[in-house]
């Protein structure tokens, strides 16, 4: 795999100076056109061994384009921001926008192939987050991200002459650490680690191209040009096509059951018991959110329903219970046009919880396999896989403690034509009623359809949907309630 | 995820004879489309809980069709020349040609999910198993076969209820065993392993289909719709447009070194010397052949190299130091009629060897990424994903022991101009020289830059490349044999 990389590639300081220049005036060129076209974003990888010109490939890239349109990413050790969700969320915060080229100096794999180089994991591990690499690759090509992921290689021999000249020279001395020589003792580790880690994540969409370090010549033009060559094909092809789904048809229903028919929509509950029961469960969850083990954790809401079903008003409840600085609602409208030009999960990462406090979604990520599949706003391709994407998602938040609780608000027919003409009615209420709450009503059966696959898709033992019978509203405010502190209690192991 | 399997779905005796008949003729037609069209195999995986209608599903599949054109597979216990052959080989022995029907009862599921619900494995092997599965999955869809998978549901009172009534009734009893009780004891660890599996490989391209098990006119009729919505959305489409490839194009070439053009070939033996060393190194490995500790081993020796390099007198070097019955060659030219109705790995898996046994191509998978790439026979979608593919091939053969030693015989453009003439002046050797030959010549540029690219992306710590000095066949042949002594004896460890 390093073969190449190890066969002492030179280019002469004249054909550099001859080629340079064209290269240079060329990627320019490209990155207008990709600025113009803003059809795509560019995330350029730079990984490698320590003196193999990483940083000086970096710095090249930034003279040679226009610095404004570059996004450059340097991650050390995280921050306590980062510290407190998992461990991609500093990733998907730095993603570029589309018709911007992102430089991640540091990135997805530095961390497992180094742990794994110093012995931190276990090989069962270090294939378990190659793992999550690959499909988090595999949605950013989906999403038309264009990913180059260059390696900067050095032998072992080459490495060591390397560290050497430049610790000799005092004005470069101070780029050589004793942390450079404690990874070179590890030379081999870090290799095997690396040739498996980057021997699995090569895929038809994004293979690695490996650069051999050596010279600096050389390495410039070469990762110059693949950038060149690669954002090039992708300006001058047409738009790439629709992907064809290549799933089987959703499943026809067989007989009239389904998770929301099964429902039953005459519980109630009176206004005492209700009172009694409000106050006993907001007592409760106020005291799991203050409980100590609770900074372990983090809790996300999500509230999903037909319209009128009284999510607004069972989310107050939730809230009414909690300090006003441990949680967040967040209200899922039409994307923003930041929103817009990045992978369809970004929006929603960019709102999970830190630690010790609570995300409340007042519609949600769900909305790609509800209304965006129902009103043919994304293509089946799109959201057939939504429901693996999401299914990850919230993988990875249950990993770092996250306690994912999801709500579906359901109410009959009849009920939410009574509660439209009442809001219809009422002065103070009537902004809550759109001609579009009556157009999505037309389309009754098509969302119950998509609501009852989305339950059977991602109602995961991590994340099991609560579906919530809301034809009363105050049956639906105690049960969400209820669910909620059983979730925590659970997590706490207090139950 | 199992939420609308436990819902009591059911379908009336009077509703099931009206729609039955319907369903039949349908699915029957279908068959039929499928078996004229040609285009795409349908393998569908039953699987599920016990006693919820796998068999009977399966029966009724094969009631309902032409079972001519029916491939039905149960995988019992693996057979001793199962066991010898990593794991996934049993699979794709059974996997249907084009035009046909492959029904698999119990798959490359059955194992991992049981094996974790037993505790047999952990949860990290699960995990590295599963992302076996991914990735084959993954292939079998961009070979464009059409894959259906049924999981059968029970709750687990509801099992419980049916193998209780299956041991009462005495005609049925036969078919409850202390298995399934067994089984039953650990249903929820078998849910809980499920349920993760499950989640994890329902793909875009192949999802679940989750069926309620209790109610037999239910269960076919849902099972027997998914299979019919599935067949003829696809029969029904336009055949699907090549995949485009989305990588970015090869590295262009920076200068003029590459693992070709390294190679020193002026290294020569002489015949005296060659004599001695063909009969140390063939003495050697017929031991090492011969070795105790060989038999937890198997060997797939690759021959590639440019037209008239000597790849067949070498690989007769190899074979005259071995018992005939333990080694096969295989020379690798087009596939066959049967080859090419299955995915492309398909006609080298079937020569994958036993323990203990040598599998020697002449020619090999490598053709994909050479002379397809070169010469067009593959879409670059195609022959990109086959460095991937290859990869996870040899490290599935090398789990199980395998020895995988890879050769490039590489000559020059002159020699091999010699080897031509010579060829066409000398009658017994007229037939090796073709005018396909002098054409291929004439691509020498394309094909350097197709092998060093392969040998980049391939040639992996757990199989790497042997690139040969050739233009001496006397040097070529000793140093193939030299390294395939080697790699045995590291492989036993009795270097």
């Amino acid at each position: 795999m390093f073969e190449s990389a190890e066969l002492g590639h030179s280019i002469s300081k004249r054909t550099y100076a001859r080629e340079e220049p064209k290269l240079r005036a060329a990627l320019l060129d490209a990155q207008y056109d990709l600025f113009q076209d803003g059809r795509f974003p560019v995330v350029v990888l730079i990984g490698g061994v320590d003196g193999a010109g990483k940083g000086e490939t970096v710095n090249l890239f930034n003279e040679w384009m226009d610095p404004r349109h570059i996004r450059t990413e340097a991650f050390g050790p995280p921050s306590d921001e980062e510290r407190e969700r998992p461990p991609m969320w500093r990733y998907w915060r730095a993603l570029p926008p589309k018709g911007k080229i992102g430089i991640l100096f540091g990135h997805w794999y530095t961390d497992p192939v180094i742990a794994r180089a110093y012995g931190d994991i276990r090989q069962p591990e270090l294939v378990q987050r190659v793992e999550r690499i690959v499909n988090f690759e595999r949605m950013l090509a989906d999403e038309g991200v264009l990913l180059l992921k260059f390696w900067f290689h050095l032998s072992k021999q080459a490495q060591k002459k390397r560290l050497t000249s430049l610790e000799k020279d005092s004005s470069t001395r101070w780029r050589i650490s004793d942390t450079d020589w404690e990874h070179f003792r590890r030379y081999d580790k870090f290799r095997k680690a690396a040739e498996f880690t980057l021997r699995e994540t090569s895929s038809d969409s994004s293979p690695w191209s490996i650069i051999e370090g050596v010279d600096a010549n050389y390495r410039s033009l070469a990762a110059g040009r693949m950038l060149l060559a690669a954002m090039r094909r992708r300006l001058d092809r047409k738009p790439p096509r629709k992907r064809e789904n290549r799933a089987p048809p959703p499943a026809p229903a067989i007989d009239a059951r389904n998770v929301i028919a099964a429902l039953d929509l005459t519980h109630k509950l009176d206004r005492r018991k209700y009172e009694n029961l409000l106050d006993r469960y907001q007592a409760k969850l106020n005291s799991l959110s203050r409980h100590p083990r609770f900074n372990r954790h983090s809790v996300t809401l999500v509230f999903e329903g037909q319209d009128a079903a009284g999510k607004g008003s069972t989310i107050r409840r939730i809230n009414r219970a909690l300090d006003a600085r441990q949680y967040r609602i967040i209200p899922i409208a039409a994307p923003t046009e930041e929103e817009r030009a990045q992978p369809y999960l970004w929006r929603f990462w960019r709102h999970v919880p830190r630690l010790g406090r609570f995300s409340i979604f007042d519609r949600s990520w769900y909305g790609r396999v509800l209304v965006e599949r129902v009103e043919g706003f994304a293509s089946e391709f799109d959201w057939m896989r939504a429901y693996s994407e999401i299914n990850e998602f919230e993988e990875q938040l249950a990993e770092k403690g996250g306690i994912v609780v999801k709500f579906w608000l359901a109410i009959s027919k009849e009920e939410q034509y009574r509660r439209f003409r009442e809001r219809e009615k009422t002065a103070f209420k009537r902004f809550k009623i759109t001609p579009e709450d009556w157009r999505n009503r037309k389309k009754w059966q098509a969302y119950e359809a998509a609501v009852c696959e989305m339950v059977d898709r991602t109602s995961t033992d991590i994340a099991p949907w609560t579906l919530v019978e809301a034809e009363d509203k105050l049956y639906a405010r105690i049960k969400v309630l209820k669910t909620v502190c059983e979730r925590i209690e659970e997590a706490l192991g207090s139950r």
